[in-house]
């Protein structure tokens, strides 16, 4: 480029970024979805007393997820971290719960 | 329950369950496909320059997904700390891919 060139939007770019901004709307949608969900399984364990953590279930989510991971192209390794990060949240969501006093 | 009733099998459970592994699947192939998204942009920007991180776009995703994530029912600050996550691994491959010898 000489120095009379204007300097050009850059499109590549701009055109990859749309495409992260669409798959990371999807990504918060999926994300409220899924957190709905384990708030009624929170609100389900608290009336029936089971721990807000179940290690076994977590050991099947992460070989499941790791495996599909594998199909996908994904770092498998980053997958089970990505998991171990959402059920974090889940369970502190969980432990709210169980705190909760009784109506 | 007496204690001469059967334990039946938490169907509720099992069902919110099956709901969670359908969202964790779609989460990683969407993942997958923003992770392949990513790595065209770190080869795009090592070839043109730019460097691996780039903080003014970053605060227009966190202020974009924040306001998505409100709208959805989810946890803003939850959310920011999600992307951030996810960003910090994009930059780490960004960062191996600047760092690779020209062919």
């Amino acid at each position: 480029m000489t120095p009379s060139e204007p300097v050009l939007p850059d499109e590549q770019l701009a055109s990859y970024r749309a495409s992260i901004d669409n798959i990371d709307a999807a990504l918060v949608h999926l994300l409220a979805e899924r957190f709905k969900i384990t708030q009624a399984v929170g609100h389900h364990k608290a009336a029936i007393g089971l721990p807000p953590s179940d290690p076994a279930r977590e050991q099947d989510q992460i070989a499941r997820l790791r495996s599909l991971a594998v199909e996908a192209g994904l770092d498998p390794a980053f997958t089970e971290t990505f998991l171990r990060f959402i059920v974090d949240e889940v369970i502190r969501h969980h432990q709210l719960i169980a705190e909760q006093p009784s109506p």
